[in-house]
Formats: C-alpha cells, sequence, structure tokens
C-alpha cells in the first residue's frame, strides 16, 4: 500500500502520516512537494491514499486543499488526523541566536510564530519556504548564520540543534489533516463526520433552507466555510462538516441536500484520529 | 482629509482608492506597505478613512483583512468598491518574453494567472512579492531580464513594457475593496449592505438559529465566512453580509442578533461603488 504525504520527510504532514499509518503492516510512505500532487496522486491511482494538511486552528482553512477537495478532484476522505504543532526555532550546532541573519520557514509557521519573531528577531529578515522541513535542510547547507522554524524531526534529520522550542504564540495550535483515497462506489456506512460541498440557487434564503434540512435531521453541524465559485464575485460554494449518531439521518439528509442544491459532492464519512 | 490604502502607487488598491476619492474635493492618499498597517492608521486617527483588499472573485476573502476587521481593530465600512482585475505581464523595454529568466509579483496575483503561467513560462522561477507594484519597481531597477505581473499603471509609472495584457486566467476576475473609518457612535442609516461578525454559544444548532433570526427579518444574506477562532480547533467566528430594503428590518435583526451571541460586532452599513 502506498501513502502520499506533502513532503519532504520531517514536516508536519509526515508527522501526521506517522500516527494514521501505525495501524497499518505494509506501506510504502511517498513524499510530495504540493498538495495538489498528492491529491492528483491519489486521483490517477499512482498511490491508494494521501494525506494533507486541511486546517489550523488559528490560520484557517488551507486554500489549496479546500479548493482542490471542490473543483479539481474525486476522492474520499476515509479518515481525519488533529495533531499540536510545536515550532522550534532551529540552526546549525554552535550558531547562536544573536547572530541570525535570516530566519526561513513555511509561511503559515512563520504566521504561527509571529509575536515570537516580532519581540526577538523584529529586524532579522523572514524569508518564505514551501516547507518547514525544506527550510531545515536549507539552513543546514548554507554557510551563514540562517535559522528556520521547524519540527523537532526535521532538526533532528538535518543535524540542526534547537536554540528554543514552543515558539509558536498559541498554545492551542493545532492542526486537521485528512487521509483521502479514490473515490469508491460502495455504500458508505455514514458512521463518524461527513463532509460535503454544495452550491445553491441564485435565490435568496436558499443557503438557510439547506441549513433547515441539516436541523431538521438533528444533525450537529460543526464547520460551514465558503469558498468562492471562482467565476462571480459574490457566488460561493459551501463545505460543510456535520456529525450524528444516527447513521440513517445522515443519509437520508445527504439525499435531501443533493436533490435540493444545484451542485453537490458528496466527500466522505469518516473517523477521527486525535 | 487623509485617506490610507494598501500601496504603493500603481496597487489594485490604488486603483480602487482613486476611484473612491473621485467624488472628494480635499484630500490625500497617504500609502501604507501592509493591510494591517492601514486599518490600524484608521484606528488611530493617523488617517481619515482607509481602502483594504476585501475578497477576489477567484482566491476568496483576504484573511488578513476579515481577521483584523474581527479581532484587531475597531472600525466602521463606510463603501465597498467593486473593480476588475485586469493583470499584464511587464518588463524593461525591449526585453523579450522568451528571454525572461524570473517573474515577479504578489502571491494572488500569480495565482490569478497560474495557467497562462504553467502554459507559457513553466520553467521559468516564479518569485513572491509584497504587491505588484513592488514587483514592477524591482525588476524596473534590476539588470537580467525579469518579468512582473502588475496594472497597467503600475508599468507606465516604473517605465515598463506591457509584453502582454489581460493575462488573468479568469475574465471575471474581480475584487472587493472596503473604505473604512474610526467608529463612530452616532446611529447609522442601515440603508445598503450590512456586516457583522459573531460567535454563537458552543451548543449544536446556534448558527442555524442566528440564520433563522436573518430568515425571518427577511434579510438576504449575500456572503457567510467562518473564521477560526484561534484558541481551539473548530471554534468559528461568523461573519455575514446582508441586505434588505427595509432598515428596520435590519436594526431590528441586528438587534436581535446581539442579543442571541456570544460574541457580536457590528461593521457597518454601507453603499456599492460599481
Amino acid at each position: 500500500m502506498k501513502i502520499g504525504y506533502l513532503g519532504p520527510e520531517g514536516t508536519f504532514t509526515h508527522q501526521a502520516a506517522l500516527k494514521y499509518t501505525k495501524r497499518l503492516e505494509n506501506f510504502e510512505l511517498v513524499a510530495f512537494p504540493v498538495i495538489t500532487d498528492v491529491l492528483q496522486a491519489v486521483e490517477n491511482g499512482y498511490v491508494d491514499q494521501g494525506v494533507v494538511p486541511f486546517e489550523n486552528s488559528i490560520e484557517g482553512t488551507v486554500t489549496f486543499t479546500i479548493d482542490s477537495l471542490i473543483f479539481d478532484v474525486d476522492v474520499v476522505i476515509e479518515a481525519e488526523i488533529i495533531n499540536p504543532i510545536r515550532h522550534n526555532l532551529v540552526a546549525k550546532k554552535g550558531t547562536k541566536a544573536k547572530d541570525l541573519v535570516k530566519i526561513l520557514s513555511h509561511p503559515q509557521a512563520l504566521a504561527q510564530c509571529k509575536k515570537y519573531l516580532e519581540a526577538k528577531f523584529k529586524n532579522v529578515e523572514k524569508i518564505q519556504f514551501g516547507s518547514t522541513a525544506g527550510a531545515a535542510k536549507t539552513i543546514s547547507e548554507n554557510m551563514e548564520a540562517w535559522g528556520a522554524i521547524c519540527t523537532a524531526d526535521a532538526a533532528e534529520a538535518f543535524g540542526l540543534e534547537i536554540l528554543e522550542e514552543d515558539i509558536q504564540d498559541e498554545n492551542h495550535n493545532k492542526t486537521r489533516f485528512l487521509v483521502v483515497s479514490k473515490k469508491y462506489n460502495a455504500n458508505p456506512k455514514y458512521e463518524g463526520k461527513t463532509s460535503i460541498v454544495f452550491s445553491t440557487e441564485d435565490k435568496p434564503g436558499e443557503l438557510y433552507k439547506i441549513l433547515d434540512i441539516i436541523s431538521i435531521w438533528d444533525l450537529n453541524m460543526t464547520k460551514i466555510e465558503s469558498r468562492p465559485m471562482k467565476n462571480e464575485l459574490g457566488k460561493y460554494v459551501f463545505y460543510v462538516d456535520m456529525e450524528s449518531s444516527n447513521a440513517a439521518d445522515i443519509r437520508d439528509a445527504i439525499k435531501m441536500i443533493e436533490r435540493k442544491t444545484a451542485f453537490f459532492k458528496y466527500l466522505g464519512t469518516y473517523y477521527t484520529l486525535k
């Protein structure tokens, strides 16, 4: 079994993939450089499953992931993984924090340590990088006193020293990852969290009508997000997560919503790994 | 009257600010480097009004703007400006498109021309820049064959040549800008579009209850967006735009929503400039 993830090794997505694959016996992890590559590899059958970041408690939904799921690929969600995000300031061994001239990391990691960086490294140049692990690799190969913000795993992988750990501004910083597989035709069991996307007809009150269906079937809507339709300002596709202990209620609500929406896509019903 | 905007000159926000100030007689435009600086200058009274990008028909809501309005600053929306976004590939005079080694622009501009860049400049390095106009300025000062994606105004301002115009992937590409001023105490007239943010109590069905109020008062909800509360994964603040021809209905709906929500902020009732 091949499992793709947003790489390289040492990223938060890699950590999530390792947590997910603990239960598996035979598997091979395959790193991809960007989120859409992971999702497309799943759709094309190059890998059996893919692990991608979906939502962070501070930054919000990862636009690339949600837009790909809505518009580009046909995959189903098999599981979600909720992981705490702990950032570390790292540098080559022997480097002192006060000597750093540049700090490299993924834009979200830089944003999540913004207050820390403002307080301690206000005048140090911040460089945006494609991944936290890529930033770690780059500074390990550079002669100057550069720092990176990354996981402890990445620091170890590239022989770097942790100058300060847990530098994230919020200690409630968590990220939700999704495990997706190729769209199956079997009937799902509708046990767990269910995700759907839809657009309504262009009349006032249409979104309210759909939320009414969710309310009538006693489903607990845990997330609603709007994404632009891309063809006109003010037109949206809605992403909804909902939960219920009654699988039949979810199944019937989905049928009703599908009939009452202009565009509908079922993204899956899945369990949570914390 | 001082009006701040997300600069430098030649940005899309500058274009929007010029459109807005056409009606004014005495004003001075002040450029700021980042969105939060514009909003804070309004709150501090350093400028009277500020113009910031809020939402693009392809990329969605500008996270910095919506999060600042929700969590950081107390300002009210005075007007919204809807402008078409037209991107141009530019370079120093005499440069040929095939010789370009780098293309610089704001991440959103690069994303909005993604298909064009993939088709014609697949192997040319793309560099993310703080603003489209800043990218234009940088390539005008560089000796190598670098390209930028920017407005026609920015190309003219920095003496650059337009190699190809209207390179955006979607021709429905529009951006919504907001004009904000310092929070006033006077009663608003409730004529036009109204924006509010709120969070509900942590019980199933609470968001539905608020949307029910909007439905009961016959308000047309034109946008709903969820943003993370930042302190816990799965907790959200909701941003809602709504319209009605009846000002009293809006006023009474707002009163009711304020009483029935855990956190509430009125962002203003305002007109649209197209």
